[in-house]
């Protein structure tokens, strides 16, 4: 790995606008937990249950709410958010490689491309006719970007992603490795015996600023109108985002979930992993699903969801199911009793 | 985007085969819905739900069914079939950048691979020993098309694509961006304590006509005989398809599904997003499976299969859920009732 | 496809380490199933419901245990475990074509990369600075390795593979195309109104030897400490393995199964396909999870485990999910007509 940088704890208390207690100059050059921690590293404590491992830390410092400053065996820095704090510290220490500013020599750009000088276009990537790139945008190797494309300042594109043409993505967005963005929306209309005819689809994909994408993730471009991503929306691995979908500001949807097509997803809401939800609906904002769950009407409150059914080992969990099968004759059957009964 | 292609209404009642009524000079540049299309712009008008958006409608011009021509406030082409000229009209309509015959000049095309002169490859290709590709064809930026394998007339592969050694795909083939076909299917044989032996996957791929591939889709060779995908095949995202499969003709699967090994699907069926189809399986032709349904045995008959619950609150669902995992206990007690009952 | 190898009989006996009966002179060159092999190939007979292929089968030579070595019509390969000597044989017939040491060409490889002298760099590589690449290795086309990350020896990566920087991959590792190793943890912090808070991934990913990752798989690097794959461990197409997993060894992992993050899955497991398996869990040893089932809670004994329902006609279904909605009720009123009998 990198070389990782290095903090005194009154810098990092400056850079983070914290108050501090204990020895300034303490050298720190990592993140851990409160038990793997050693003297150079910066803790934090955010959940009460691990008290006593705050107690025993050899953390070089920790994140602590005011409150447990006093049971801290080591420098603190006092935050009434040690784990909002903890993130920020994490990109202090981000220990990525730094990008070049430039073109990679065996990067292909078009002639009709605008690339900002502080760009970084890296290995055997392919920037096609028209696109435009921002300023500070780094562009991994391997990537595709499509004809007309706009890519915002300052994101960063890991390596081999895919962007078609007419996509626009907004500014501080990254995406992961292996990402699609911009196929064609999954449109065909039935021929009879003919088969299916496919319907072009003509609309884009516009994602807003502060995105975060995860590897392997497709988002397609609409048939008609655009796709949209909101703005701060995060989105993990492997996720699907079929045509037209919308999905509003600072929603997060974890991995190996599956929008289909033109469902509309508010602001603000949690979709867990490997969740589905069906085409045409529309979800309200700060909405959570469960994982796995399967959505299958709109959803117009806010609030949480599920579907599917409790792990169980596998013979009991085959009794259960072989009843499921029979629930409404159980269920008939049932009634008859309590008709018998009250005769 | 590009430039928008135009057409008067009576070139396009021309090229698509139909009848119409009104100025047929009125030029048309895009397709739109009903409810935001404008002067410039074609839509249709299939469900009869949104007939009062038909009657209010600012398009250019409209497809719709002879019996509905009257109720248009505009010009009209007339279809008994208005989805599926819309699906036509909109190939019409297509953006999509045209792509350039030719080697890209930073492409590496071995010296035995055979392509025609009509084909295009794009940026940064990688064309191994020994493959055709036939005329006609577009090979998207960053493809690796591996030793051996053939490509049909017409196909396009969008960027980023890997195809594998000996694969065979056909004629107007779409496959978008991440694809991969041909990897090794997931065969190995236990070696007890020693763990794994891998079974080296000797069959290819082969791939009908007319068969639409998703992003991120992935399709195993086969251990000894081939994969075989059949003629208008089309297949959504970040669809698994292990080895050995099956799938006849027309069938349409939607995103995230995963059908694994030596299952054979037939013709004409619809497998929504997000199933899963467990190995070995035979699947009768025009079988319907609803989306995130666990398909546990073979279907002889053609019809709707489900599998799963529906969406409830998460914390109603957690009561149904405890029940579930009782329901065997359950049905015994009401059985007991009943004998009590008929005492 | 490319040429088969050809042995005879008694060479491929010689190979595999068994005794033979028959013809050892037999010319061999391919592998095939009972039913559809030729006399030019070799089959296996490991599963008894298939003793009549067995008794039909015009193979020109097949595995068999000893006690039905005399019901073969044709010359024999005897071994107490003929299946995984049917896997041992078909890596002696492995088709894929010879890879070339040395670096392609068009591969970029940093000054400050380590590769050996027998390693094999594809076509459109991108090697960055400080990777280090043992003997034996292939690199497809089109892979990017990124900074500092290690491959150790006769590892094999397939076209179009992603890894990360500072990612640490063993020995006789086989990696398919698309797969992304090391992508970011999806690791956020709420900062209310404002959204979310990146938390940066200052951990890597470490794979053991003998791995197998299959098309589309994503292993997501950790946010603290390395992601951890053990030896042996075999793992399918579009799994999704998030930051800080731990996996045992030989546990094998089937097509598009989610990982949440943090979970330590035993040794010796097998997940089927489709399953979602959350967060911070403990999985046991030698455990097996049914195909698309979600693991919601630590399992601590070996066994097998599953949730959801059995795959009905979508009528009967609705019926039966309409009443799992309602079971909490239905167990209430079973309850009640039980305390009016017993009155």
């Amino acid at each position: 790995m990198s070389q990782n940088r290095r903090y005194t704890l009154s810098d990092l208390a400056q850079q983070l606008g914290l108050e501090w207690v204990g020895d300034g100059s303490v050298l720190l050059s990592g993140l851990a937990t409160l038990q793997s921690a050693s003297s150079l590293e910066l803790s934090f404590f955010a959940n009460p249950r691990y008290r006593q491992q705050l107690q025993n830390t050899r953390a070089g410092a920790v994140l602590v709410k005011p409150n447990f400053v006093a049971e801290s065996p080591v420098a603190c820095l006092i935050s009434d958010n040690p784990y909002l704090m903890f993130a920020k510290a994490s990109q202090l220490f981000d220990n990525r490689p730094p990008s070049k500013p430039g073109l990679h020599p065996s990067a292909y750009v078009s002639s009709t491309a605008t690339v900002a000088a502080s760009a970084s276009i890296g290995a055997n990537c392919c920037i096609e006719d028209g696109v435009s790139i921002a300023a500070d945008v780094v562009i991994g190797a391997a990537c595709v970007i499509g004809e007309n494309s706009v890519i915002g300042k300052g994101s960063r594109l890991c390596a081999n992603v895919t962007v078609y043409h007419g996509i626009c993505i907004g500014e501080q967005v990254v995406i992961h490795s292996a990402a699609v963005i911009g196929a064609d929306g999954f449109g065909f209309a039935p021929n009879g015996s003919e088969g299916w005819v496919k319907i072009a689809q003509l609309g884009g994909v516009s994602i807003g600023n502060r995105v975060e994408i995860g590897a392997g993730t497709t988002i397609d471009r609409g048939a008609l109108d655009d796709t949209l991503i909101g703005d701060g929306v995060i989105i993990d691995n492997q996720v699907q985002i079929a045509h037209n979908v919308v999905i509003g500001e600072n929603t997060a949807i974890a991995g190996c979930t599956a929008v289909a097509g033109s469902t509309t997803i508010g602001a603000n809401c949690t979709i867990a992993g490997a969740v589905g939800i069906i085409g045409h609906l529309q979800i309200a904002d700060k909405v959570h699903v469960t994982a796995m769950s399967l959505v299958t009407k709109s959803i117009h409150q806010a609030g949480s969801y599920s579907s599917g059914t409790a792990m169980m080992e596998t013979g009991d969990w085959r009794k259960s199911a072989v009843r499921f099968s029979q629930l409404d004759s159980l269920s008939k059957r049932l009634r008859q009793l309590e008709k018998e009964q009250n005769k």
